[in-house]
């Protein structure tokens, strides 16, 4: 019998996804899905595509806990984590998609706000599969990283004991900004445009600063591009080591990865556009290691890498519901 | 009586452009308009908008010489030198559109082929209008910069001489590919795509060689966005200079240049569409300069820098037909 | 001296282009830009590539007064005509781009809502100036078109005593929707995707249905596609007409007209992108007249037509600040 | 065992995806891809996120035989039908995405050429699935609909019999174009445009003649559109019959339908992307019926219509590998 999961918050990008993925998932089923405002609404009204014929519940924590193993939180920070808490009390496990569970707190007090449930930072594991498979597997509460730091910390992991400055130049699809509809994702703004934002400091950083070496002098500037989904992280790496010895970090880092593409050439967002896929091109110039990084941040930047986290959770294969 | 001018090559992007501002132009006359694949056809019917009401007509020096001081060329590198030749044994003021005369012998032959016409490069200024103003104000003939230096180098040229570090991620809009129908331009393969591309070097990476000084480090990366029109150059800075000593250059550079914004946020590509301007962006943060110009690849990138030049070489105002 | 002029509501997509082309307009002088929530903005900061440098104010009719001469108002329908009364009884003449002054007060209160100020409905014109140029001429307030109106009243105008039965199947982009953000005019939501809309019926079909004749048989469908400004009505026409009594009937209404080209193609909106021009193309197939009608909608459709009348309203010619 | 399917032409769009349907289909194994200019190239070079992980082979029809029962032929028209031939001739049971077996020899050589395999036509089923379902479970060779005439023909299918008069207004994404590189598939044309073609005549316009009753007086005008995937026929009837009898001839032919969704909003081309479904909404309005049919051109359109075709002439359920 399949395990039950539920979706918490799924009439937004990633909540969506997520709903759609398990969906066809052969060894999860999907139980419940809710929403805030929408609640009342079928998803797949919102949704057509995604196909899923259910209706948007009232969040409930008790009658999901009827029906669920577990759960993919996709409320904005902040509104998570009590969701979280709440699910987790009744012995759900869960993987939270905001931020509320992705940094120390110190950190989460510093970018974002005062923390709603500090006692489950202990438990939480950074989903980063590819650098916390371990610990992922044991997890009750998995906090997967943002879009952005999913691509750079891809990028950049087999090098990040070698990496004495690094420039992140991201630009990202508009679904990374939400489904709330204001005038940055109005289609006028965004159409014949590119635009870098938060030059001075996005949130995302933290989960690099956090992640990477202390030491790591690194930049951050994310760009807004007028596709829907897709992520394209382009890493500038100044680093001692030599051409050949940073190629192989990376064959050896990732050749066996089942969800990360060594590409010849430079990979563009549309190469992995829904897939749990990051496509990586390494190249050493004029001394200068560049690493390009796509992935569709609805997708490995965000629900299907819960669900890939999910399954390491749940004891199935790694890649069930995600080829 | 106006000064008469010939845009040669005015079917392909920059060209239409350039012939679309010299029709408007209040002291300029646009008097011959010329294509290779293309004459006989008339320039509105190709470019409707742009209500160029001529015919395009073959290429004849002699023709172009009884209509036109001055022209502007607009075909493809190699293809240019001879077109530039031919029109300077005439007399006429030429602004070349290609990379034919913007970099020294040794360069071009590195980056591009054989030279066409190696004894006019001596007479060649570099047409960066804000770097070069006064001798552009007494060339004949005058290389207009690429769309990616133009941007990088407006955004960097202040800074020039406190350069330690450079690296410059440039996006472009499709029309920089040329008007050419190529799986590159194919829409089907730009939508919902952003790629880097020539990640081992791009040809006007030799343009900013060549005029940044050359101990500094740089490294250019150009990008594909799915737009039609626009450049975004995000520029990452190591200096040694401090943040006021950083904005002050830039103030002191530009604040009276007319084609220049000093934004207080960061540009879009949208914000200078079917302009002349640069809009750029300067912050300092974590002690790394971040640069972002914007310009719109046809104009300020090419067409209008162009009507910029041959104002100054005919004596007219530097801003005229271009606001 | 230059004629002051007023946009009302510069900071939604049409009063911002109505700010833009008075700007540079020859015999008018913008004098004042007003907003409601945006007030106390610069227009340049909202807008930079229309290089409006004067900051939006709140509406105060009598500080208007002062300054201008005539006005354009761009306030949605039902906020419209109280500031077009405040500024009549001022004296200013006015160009409305709301609903409010377009139809009779029956039809008005039947689509829209209660009339705020039908006192004035008897002196208002429909400002389709192909259609009614005498009467604008001479007109104190004008209510220009639609934009699907305008669109579809000028592909059926010239066989308006014809026709049997019309189908308008029309194509508009998002700009049409205006500046409000909502799930409608998200970039997501829009991108990828073509979609009719009320197809029970739209508003611009109460224009419709007021300046054809009683008796014609008309289908409108208004669809949403994925580009920021232009506008195509295709109308199927059956009529008893033959075809060469059709195409004199076009030429004959049409080829004297500066803003209308009867073109040989079917037009593409980006024929007239950022003009005022509608490129009209006509042929009879298997016994049905096919008009292809292709404007911008933030032109010819909004705020092009406005100055296009108020031009004729205050004694210019009229494609003055247009070409 | 499942049965080997090849797919001949899989480096163009149509063909690309059916070799991605039918990598993931659970009765049926790919083993052969086939190319004429990218023979030799990876499929997943070419198309990465399809993930077919083949080689594209030089066409063989003995080579084929050996490995596969049954094939989808993807080339162009006039090009097919030697390799249906073969194929044929192999005993291989075949679905055809060209022209070439849609039309009677009359119909066919009148629009497109002179036909290559006439002896073909008689067997050859016309294969859009809904309308001749029994005829194809039972066939050898079938031609699967063009894009255009899938929708358009759903659209009216149910009222065949009693459409006085039809306009067909349909939109297309630009895959629709094919592969080739043109002037017309150039990112910078199609962007930010809308225009229709070929009013005259389309070739797609045969298939409705031939399959609509004679006496149908029927108009069809084809428009691109700036999305990748995606097609919408808008379609306007006037009929005898009543609005309840029209909704009751939509519910009986289509709510047992697996792939048509009878939808209470006018449906987008973004609900039906990349899913084989035919999403429907039938109005009537002021007397006319107006009928509203979108599809994913590649997939109803093209290769998923030739699965659901394939899975019937080869006894498997008609819905695998296409959920």
């Amino acid at each position: 019998m399949p395990d039950g999961v539920a979706v918490v918050g799924a009439s937004g990008y990633g909540g969506a996804v997520a709903a759609a993925i398990l969906r066809r998932h052969p060894s999860l089923e999907l139980t419940a899905v809710t929403a805030r405002s929408d609640a009342g609404r079928r998803h797949d009204e919102l949704y057509p595509r995604y196909r899923v014929a259910m209706t948007l519940e009232e969040f409930d924590a008790d009658a999901i806990a009827e029906r669920a193993r577990a759960a993919i939180v996709a409320y904005p920070h902040g509104a998570a984590a009590p969701a979280v808490k709440a699910l987790r009390e009744r012995g759900l496990k869960v993987v939270d998609l905001s931020a509320d569970f992705r940094l120390d707190r110190e950190r989460y007090e510093r970018w974002y706000t005062q923390h709603e449930a500090p006692e489950l930072l202990d438990e939480a594991v950074y989903g980063l599969t590819e650098a916390h498979r371990e610990e992922i597997r044991g997890a009750d509460l998995v906090a997967a990283p943002g879009c952005y730091s999913t691509a750079a910390l891809l990028a950049l992991w087999p090098l990040r004991e070698h990496l004495d400055d690094v420039v992140v130049d991201a630009k990202s699809g508009v679904s990374g900004a939400g489904r709330e509809a204001t005038q940055t994702t109005h289609f006028v703004s965004v159409s014949e445009n590119v635009q870098a934002y938060k030059v001075e400091g996005h949130r995302h950083a933290a989960e690099l600063e956090q992640e990477l070496p202390e030491e790591t002098r690194f930049t951050f500037v994310p760009h807004l591009v007028p596709i829907e989904q897709g992520l394209l992280a382009s890493c500038y790496v100044t680093t001692k080591l030599e051409r050949d010895a940073v190629l192989d970090l990376y064959r050896g880092a990732y050749e066996d990865e089942p969800f990360i593409d060594l590409a010849d050439e430079p990979p563009g967002t549309d190469d992995v556009r829904e897939t749990n896929r990051c496509r990586i091109h390494v190249s050493v110039v004029g001394g200068r290691v560049i690493v390009l990084a796509a992935i569709d941040n609805l997708w490995k930047g965000a629900a299907g890498q819960a669900v890939q986290d999910l399954n390491l959770m749940l004891g199935h294969p790694e890649t069930e519901g995600l080829e």
